[in-house]
């Protein structure tokens, strides 16, 4: 069975972990965070193999998330450098990394700090948050049809029950 | 080659895509948030194979994002609950979902809401915000070594450059 393409499903999270849920896409984009730019510098922080960097630095690329463009030694070498949309992912990596740090690491033991360059405190946990800035558990929380959904996206919403807590 | 495992990174993005980063446990995760608890519903939603959802309800039970209970029919099949630490993901599905629709859809063609239930709004762009509550742009972040941070990654992380933009 061929593996299944999420890629035009009415599911913005199932078309985004079709670009990024792989275990080497954010960490790609982590290192170009961290100011790798060239195949070589991502090849050396990241120990990935040549062939399968290749393949993920041309998918982020195909998909908007890195520009490349010719470096200025007048050779064939491209430099990879994230995009608006690219940038935009900081978002997403900082909520896996805030969920890691509590639960995939020892209380107090993560490893990293996101910190305000302002002020040098650590940024507190992401939340969803309601408009007037509430933190909302996940039980005060409504799932329902946007403007693009689809027919079958309706009725699935329509058919949701909380889940048992 | 054998697959790498991130398990043991010093890095919790790292280790939380080694858990979650494929292609369908979160949206087993979006399945359970919606309702589904039994196999067979986790079946019927996703359209996924029976071995690979059997092998990723299993790991996301052996990592303490679902327990597993047997149900109440008196028969040997089990009914998956997300734990706590289950719920926590819906922070990591939130951000990957806002910007999926945002750079995967048409603007304003987003095929689901995620709503505050008090007041019917939609909630708002999750941001990174500094303790103040100031949404920080990645130019005003900082990466450095928290107190989990092994002698590499204070190293790489002293390394850093910013990001080109």
């Amino acid at each position: 069975m061929p593996k299944r393409s999420f890629a035009t499903e009415n599911c913005s999270l199932a078309r985004t972990m079709e670009l990024v849920g792989d275990s080497w896409s954010l960490l790609i984009v982590r290192e170009a965070l961290l100011g790798a730019s060239r195949f070589d510098q991502f090849q050396a922080c990241l120990g990935i193999a040549r062939n399968v960097l290749t393949v993920r630095l041309r998918k982020l690329a195909d998909n908007g998330i890195f520009e490349s463009i010719p470096l200025a030694d007048g050779g064939k070498r491209l430099q990879y450098r994230l995009t608006d949309r690219g940038f935009e992912l900081v978002t997403l990596i900082g909520a896996a990394m805030q969920w890691g740090d509590r639960n995939l690491f020892k209380p107090g033991r993560h490893p990293v700090r996101i910190v305000d360059q302002a002020t040098g405190h650590e940024i507190p946990t992401l939340e969803l948050r309601s408009s007037t800035g509430q933190a909302l558990d996940v039980d005060r929380l409504d799932f329902l049809p946007g403007p693009g959904a689809t027919a079958m996206t309706r009725r699935r919403l329509a058919a949701r029950t909380p889940p048992v807590r």
